[in-house]
């Protein structure tokens, strides 16, 4: 997906946001704004937001020198969805569809993001997503290819959000699944240790695609990575930020995600706050 | 009032929008970004968000070579506002209160503000507005600085809510009123034809303040406006540009406004969507 006019006041808003997280004052707010606005220009709108994101967030890290500005936000996040656990494991024991209950709950799980421009109530949006109609719905592709895939690459996206990923993988029958994780911290995207806190050590092995933008950029991506790209039966892909950077790949994949914002509503031809299981290039 | 560092996406959202009406294509909008982009550095927060708007919409209009982009709405804003002259009129007349009333009316139609981030329904929010409660009231002071005032400089926003406040001025009683515009056109801020095509030369002498931004920028002002907003008896403000330029002035003036962003607010200590009678520097 290429980057839309709309992304850029977004970029602006974003480093706002995060300068607010981990700046030491104003005066950094706007030194953060003073590089971001100078590097518009050099903006192809043919590359991903997540591409832009990256260096929007590289700016802010290196006049902050904060890192992780997420961390504790991240931290607090896994530990706010492992309260609701015992909850949704209930909801999925008493479901007619155990598979498309932990995708909703997985898609639901996807609101915990703090780079897109709005908040959320975890619990109320959990709510609201069991119940919502799929805009695009590719669930009976999606259940069979679970059902014939001996490999299943899991493509992350937030932390806290892996938490609910777990349930899900749980719910994907005796597999190899390979959970996919960015290289470096970005936004709150979950990283290897965030993965690791979600207990999804305990369902899957977690690798790093290598990838330090908020999102999947293949030409960014590690060889293991790519490897497993091409080889795994079945990929399946978290949220807008690998959406943006995997929607025109030419292998079989499917797209779970919540459209948190226009743009990417605008991309899929949906509406914002739609939810949607979407497969591509599917035989 | 000093420029916020929301102010800052705040002005790349509005480059966007005012691309949309007058840019030929996306490129020409991407143009714009960039140019705005540059500038970022060369803002210091100490100047008013109304001066940096002057400098963004000039960016606009160089670029896409269109003068007055919002000629076609603010016309159209106009014309909208007249068909309802008849019954606020009749509001008016069945009023307790009249003055207050036309006040509310005036302050209604400072919501046709294409700068601002939202939407708005004209009839709907009079009616609010109607009987919403003022988060600041100095109606007494105004009603009584009203009553002994022989002149009037009453300094208008956008065109649309030109025509309310015609209904404002013929509630002033008999007085020497000077409505004051923008020098040039800038987003739908109201010019003196603006002004003439609401009405305004019936119940007013209309000039400009010299400004060539969303505002009133007392250093950019020309001598006649300086002279009468030394010497008249009372200085009625209307709006956010206004308010932002004058805001921390020494004479004795009244704002009128609805606070329609966050940082606006933030600086008045109201809520968003409050509205407003303030006084300065009351004797």
């Amino acid at each position: 997906m290429k980057t839309y006019l709309e992304c850029i006041p977004c970029f602006m808003q974003q480093a706002l946001k995060a300068g607010k997280i981990s700046a030491k004052d104003d005066k950094q707010i706007k030194h953060i704004f003073d590089e971001v606005g100078k590097i518009i220009p050099s903006f192809s709108m043919e590359y991903t937001p997540a591409e832009y994101g990256a260096e929007v967030y590289k700016i802010i890290s290196e006049i902050t020198g904060v890192k992780d500005p997420y961390k504790q936000i991240k931290d607090d996040s896994i530990k706010d969805a492992k309260k609701l656990i015992p909850y949704l494991k209930y909801v999925i024991s008493k479901s007619d569809n155990r598979l498309l209950t932990a995708v909703r709950i997985a898609i639901a799980g996807n609101i915990i993001d703090f780079g897109v421009n709005e908040t959320f109530s975890l619990k109320d949006d959990i709510e609201k997503i069991l119940v919502q109609d799929f805009a695009i719905s590719d669930f009976n592709y999606f259940k069979s290819a679970v059902k014939s895939a001996k490999t299943i690459l899991y493509i992350g996206d937030n932390a806290g959000e892996t938490v609910f990923d777990k349930l899900l993988i749980e719910e994907l029958g005796n597999k190899k699944i390979i959970y996919v994780v960015r290289e470096i911290p970005i936004i709150n995207d979950a990283i290897y240790e965030d993965a690791v806190n979600s207990g999804l050590s305990e369902v899957s092995e977690i690798i790093s695609s290598g990838v330090k933008a908020p999102g999947t950029i293949l030409t960014q991506c590690n060889k293991e990575f790519l490897n497993l790209f091409k080889s795994s039966d079945l990929v399946i892909s978290k949220g807008q930020g690998n959406y943006e950077g995997l929607s025109d790949v030419k292998r079989p994949l499917f797209f779970l995600l919540k459209a948190k914002c226009e743009v990417i509503a605008k991309d899929l031809n949906v509406k914002k706050n739609d939810i949607i299981i979407k497969g591509i290039n599917l035989a």
